[in-house]
């Protein structure tokens, strides 16, 4: 490929509706051009990106077993109607009425029509399990559509869709697909972490999702430096405490008198503020509870609500609190309610020994307090609050809370889709059985975006070489001028493309610097310069996309250098 | 691959709405399921054949210099306002509303959107030609969807659009597509004509339709066998006629009481129709004409527009026959005219010597009428007349006339878009230049119908090679009760395989009859059978898709004869 026989457009023009580093450089490398609001035309350079990032997907996906076949994108309302989501999607799907008033939606995802195929094509279970994918245009009518193809209204995905005759053969699908999305996204030479959604009432292993790490990423996330354990960080587990240590002090009464947080109680007692404990009252259907993290941790809604008789509380009333503790907030505490009260202690608190709480006396807080001697052990022990960055995670390692876009998710769909849809295969015994779904997405699009965000610099974009337009830029100083350079340069590109190595011949003429700065802000991996001096010492002008300097080598070590 | 691990569903229904041959195999082979009207899911079969069309539309389209881009399918109506056709374009377009109220259609054609990409992108004369192109999937809301996806309502199109700075460099660029789209379906082992479509005002040259030759095709397309030529039988010219014989006959009057027609009045006297002319009378802008063209051939209305002075022409009522020619209908003629009148002739009637009119009068004909001797010379001498089947054809060979289903086609747009919506460029001298177009489309998914209505039998369908879902397919025998069979099949397809075959294995372990059946319908052009008693005596049972017996060969014989 000739650069002048391409069609390059670089700008030195950041938009002003462009926010997102990726969405700056992508506009002004040429990438992407809008045609409307959450719309974009790739350009024959972002179409190379885009295409290779395809490429690794599908392949990856055929290894895995998949079968790719293309749905519609335009489909009937009646398909919809029959899992409810017609009405329930909301105002992301985009509806259409045809020439002759039918009603239909451009598809944002295909569970529907995919599972409509099934019960055509599937009858036994002979046929299972199978994994149907496609690579094809979505469209979600987002309200505020921004930050370029990171969340367009119109994009590329990849979406993948299993059919079981059982649970087991769900999982067992499932952790094969999350196993290729791992190579996947390793080759595509991207920092990513698989992370534990909160899945609801599903069970924690139903549904994890797939993230970029970058620091401009919508979704905070917590991982391990121990495994690749990570989780969105409402979600996120730490290690169990240590032990509980022996009671070493007396329990004493403390004068607060205005001291109504833990971080002014600790302050006034010049304490740790990890060793005093906050307690937070909450409703629920079986009455008043009292749950208890410790001073310097957040309660994390998500998990009290998953403890047994927790879900759906609310925080109780200042009248509530009352009646039950006798006391107001400021000063509340597990010990001498006014009525017995449930205490849901976090697993850190059930560790601690010599701590400070709530008196449940205006002004007052008590110190040096114990489980077992100054009141009962709690009756619920359980993980209630969010993790902190550094603290220990439970395979040994530490904990780092960073941000990261999500780009791929895997879920145990169950039988939502095939019960609504009334999908059944026979089974071994001749009887009619619903098969267990998995859905599989990756936002195709996005990642390009989301590679942006994680490797770039002042000078552009920095392509992992998998994503790279091109692998190599030989530019050429003066083609025009001296046939003897170009033609080396024509040479060395027929050698790279003879050795596997996909390279661009940058012959557009430009002066020096206007090229290296179009071939920096485009992202090439690996730039060789071809001139005249370098031609008469034997040596090509090598720089990689991420070093500060440029090297003169000869021919041999040039290719091993790229092919390295 | 392996068919037991694929998704293979074939059936012997065919359904009730499918009237073409190529919707019925697609349907029984299992190639595409209805989702809606005119709106089909590739299977994992079909989208093999889908992807291999693709494959080579996109290799030649780069071999020829075009560059791949990406436009949205979802476009903003602003745009289609530009150039007229928001309102111009008709019912077809699909017209959208999204959450906000704006308006879009579904993409049916881009040129808007390229023009649009375009004039973001292009601004000097040294930037082009360039000819931009994509792949993608595309919407028209037909008023009756049929013939499964021969004319579906969302298909996959290739269109490309290319910018000019000159007229001529546009006709250069028309020619390179030619010769490519001649590639691409030369390549896919079509039986294909470019053909002439009738171009109004523009020139016979400006455009060109691309057509599979077929029985079902709903185009009549003239082709000669003498060279490549073919066009609509509406635009079709035949070969000039032979130069007029001297006369040889008096001019004397026939009493043809009843004889309207000259079928009628070449019967009465005894002679060959060709020997009559008939007469057609028209009113125009000029007042009246008398078009003649030969007893046996048919006037063609498109030609006859184009004559100068004719455009818009209607025929002449009775009053005004009577008024010019003072005669009825059935008894007119070129002589004796009432009043003096233009006459048109076909080439071939001013090439006639001896021939026979009507005489202006009821009851009467004109024979031995002789041009120059009886009557002046036609004023106007032209083309007017449909090809006939079986005469010459301009090349030296004969005209064929067939039927085509239209697959591409080429066309100079001019400067219609460009100048509609503002597009301009600097030329040389510094002035805006307004680009002239080129647009080239390919209907992707049509070509894998139209090739089936050129390709089947009562088996099945006959694939070409490039297009064949696998080019082999080895069948095993008892896959399940044979290791040694098994694994001779296995290691056959590695040996395919490595040998760059796009080979499948059928180990499904169905029966014989049931697999053969399956293979032959889905058209894959090369069968190999390895059995225990094939491999007992060293062969392997073959036979091409074509042949009407199997062979026993060897591993050698049977490796040569699939990659001939």
């Amino acid at each position: 490929m000739r650069l002048s026989q391409f069609h390059l457009r670089t700008t030195k023009e950041t938009p002003a509706d462009a926010e997102l580093v990726s969405h700056q450089l992508m506009m002004r490398a040429g990438m992407i051009r809008k045609l409307a609001a959450g719309l974009y035309t790739w350009s024959p350079l972002g179409l190379r990106v885009l295409r290779k990032v395809e490429s690794v997907v599908r392949e990856e996906m055929n290894a895995a077993g998949a079968i790719e076949l293309l749905m519609p994108t335009i489909q009937p309302a009646e398909l919809w109607r029959e899992t409810g989501r017609w009405e329930k999607f909301g105002d992301q799907l985009l509806k259409i009425t045809d020439r002759k008033e039918a009603q239909y939606c451009y598809s944002p995802t295909a569970e529907e029509a995919v599972t409509d195929f099934a019960r055509q094509e599937l009858n036994s279970y002979k046929q299972l399990p199978v994994n149907y994918y496609q690579i094809q245009t979505k469209f979600r009518d987002e309200i505020r559509p921004r930050f370029g193809v990171m969340r367009a209204r119109e994009f590329l995905m990849k979406d993948a869709y299993s059919f079981h005759i059982s649970d087991e053969d769900l999982v067992r699908e499932y952790h094969n697909m999350h196993a290729a999305y791992t190579r996947i996204f390793t080759r595509l030479g991207l920092e990513f972490r698989a992370v534990q959604a909160d899945s609801g009432a599903i069970g924690g292993d139903a549904s994890q999702e797939f993230h970029v790490l970058a620091e401009s990423g919508e979704d905070a996330i917590a991982f391990s430096t121990g495994s690749d354990y990570a989780a969105n960080v409402e979600a996120a587990v730490a290690a169990a405490p240590a032990p509980r240590a022996a009671a070493t002090e007396a329990l004493r009464k403390v004068d607060t008198p205005t001291q109504k947080t833990c971080e002014d109680v600790a302050a006034l007692m010049g304490i740790a503020l990890q060793r005093t404990v906050k307690s937070i009252a909450v409703m629920t259907e079986g009455g008043f509870v009292l749950a208890l993290v410790r001073g310097d941790h957040v309660v994390n809604e998500i998990k009290l609500a998953k403890v047994p008789g927790l879900a759906g509380y609310r925080l109780a009333s200042e009248a509530e609190i009352s009646q039950h503790l006798g006391s107001e907030p400021g000063f509340l505490g597990p010990l001498r309610p006014r009525e017995a009260i449930r205490v849901v202690a976090d697993r850190d608190v059930a560790a601690m020994a010599d701590f400070v709480v709530g008196a449940n006396e205006v002004g007052y807080h008590l110190a040096g307090v114990n489980w077992g001697r100054d009141l009962e052990e709690p009756e619920t022990v359980a993980d209630i609050r969010n993790v902190v960055e550094g603290e220990a995670a439970a395979d040994g390692g530490v904990i780092r809370i960073g941000r990261g876009i999500e780009v791929g998710h895997v879920f145990q769909l169950g039988r939502k889709y095939s019960e609504a849809m009334q999908f059944s295969v026979l089974d071994e015994n001749g009887k009619a059985s619903v098969p267990a779904m998995g859905c599989y997405g990756i936002g195709v699009s996005r990642i390009v975006a989301a590679a942006i965000e994680q490797n770039n610099d002042a000078n552009g974009i920095i392509w992992p070489v998998p994503m790279a337009p091109w692998t190599v830029a030989v530019c050429v100083i003066n083609p025009k001028n001296d046939a003897q350079v170009a033609q080396a340069a024509a040479d060395l590109l027929a050698e790279l493309r003879a050795a596997g190595v996909d390279a661009v011949l940058d012959d557009r003429g430009l002066r020096p610097g206007a090229m290296f700065a179009d071939i920096e802000l485009i992202g090439i991996p690996h730039r060789v310069v071809v001139s005249e001096r370098g031609l008469a010492a034997g040596t090509y002008e090598y720089r990689a996309r991420r070093a500060s300097e440029a090297e003169n080598l000869d021919k041999a070590t040039l290719l091993a250098r790229i092919s390295a």
